[in-house]
């Protein structure tokens, strides 16, 4: 039986690498890389120095594909989507590298930046292709440090406050409002900087880009001062780089020291 | 100045330490150990092990101390809390320690299960230690692997759905009422069971306790079936063991398939 291991590889840091993590690599025959189509030529670096460094040399192989998700354009690749919607299209995908590119008794595996329990499609689409039914496989799962807990250690704060929930949500929704019954709130894939419309609230914000690699930014304060410098150097790094990561965490203030 | 590693050690598979934490634990030269108090020898066991393995022999002191938190009756310790609040007596212990146990140009380390930022009070006490200015020290945070994380990979699902939020909270919130706003709720301390006040309801449960351990327990399924049996599992193992950790998620099926 084919036997896939969905492996967390931490959110940048390479020494963010779980021990499980290390062993599952070094016992992978073939690596399935799906990239976004983005210009994420330090991504890819990142993670050929992960298996440089912790994989030997000949004892694996790297199949490239295109994830539909983002770049529908992009084409011409060996594994291009399907007609039909975006996850059918991952899932042929998968679903093809699985049966075509790794033999009956190997074992592969997809590396996920972060955690693959945070805004992560693999297993969801993993368990699409199982339930089709067109090739057996088995997989586990291996936790990654996500973008999230390397973003607090690096602010070293909490993600929550004594016996208090935390939220973990979306740029999209918080712009929709701030969520009920919650004062702690990190928000993921924020593409336009939705922070900016609480900037009259007294909240703090823990902000961070690049988290745990050498061209790392942090940012921390009251909102409405942060606000104006996190845009100033995201706008700066996303021109130098041409691609950004960023998490942030938004902490109201108590209305006692309001 | 001294230097203070607050390192999160996963869950309970001591694979599950990060190449990071690691890395620390070889630079310090003492560990904190802080102990509730409870009959918890197995998790005693697993630090030990933890550092036995990663830690070369005699380059490194183990201080123990007992954590007033949920134990004030231990007494006897040369660490007991001080007349005052619980947080006020933990920060006088962890300032004792760190000014009496650990040298001017020495490095100590506080190890943490799961990851520091999650519903654990070191990162808090160590800034109120440093508020009162009476012993100076530099400290990092090095992020685990927590049993959110943990407990979601060995159930291989996702903590969140396609671009929807997930809320951590405690097992006192929740029986308070099923949070607003989110569909997808983990639960973390919580020893009364709270999730059976929602067996009525179409919501999926993902349990576990002593996860990532060889006693690891995981049930998964509609709530009104697994409810029961989680019940019956969990008071045995709590008879058997003496003490439980567990943590859960609770999925809201979507409505068109309720």
């Amino acid at each position: 039986m084919r036997e896939i291991h969905v492996i967390g590889i931490g959110a940048g840091d390479p020494d963010q690498l779980t021990l499980q993590a290390v062993r599952a690599l070094r016992e992978t025959d073939v690596f399935f890389v799906l990239d976004k189509g983005e210009a994420k030529a330090d991504l890819v670096r990142l993670r050929r120095d992960i298996l440089r460094t912790h994989v030997p040399e000949g004892t694996y192989r790297v199949v490239e594909a295109r994830d539909p998700e983002r770049d529908r354009s992009a084409g011409g690749a060996a594994y291009s989507p399907a007609v039909g919607d975006w996850r059918s299209a991952r899932a042929d995908i998968y679903e093809r590298l699985i049966a075509d590119e790794l033999g009956a008794d190997q074992r592969g595996a997809f590396l996920v930046w972060g955690d693959p329990a945070l805004y992560d499609s693999t297993l969801g689409i993993l368990e699409e292709v199982r339930a089709r039914g067109a090739v057996e496989f088995a997989y586990d799962v291996i936790p990654g440090i996500s973008s999230v807990s390397a973003l607090v250690a690096r602010h070293r704060t909490g993600l929550n406050r004594v016996a208090r929930p935390v939220q973990i949500t979306t740029g999209r929704r918080l712009a929709e409002g701030f969520p009920d019954g919650v004062d702690d709130v990190v928000v993921m894939l924020d593409a336009h900087q939705a922070f900016r419309q609480y900037a009259d609230q007294d909240i703090d914000i823990y902000w961070g880009a690049y988290i745990g690699t050498p061209d790392e930014i942090l940012v921390s304060g009251p909102i409405a001062e942060a606000a104006p410098r996190i845009e100033r150097l995201r706008a700066e790094a996303r021109e130098r780089k041409g691609w950004i990561m960023d998490t942030y965490l938004l902490r109201r203030r108590p209305k006692s020291q309001a």
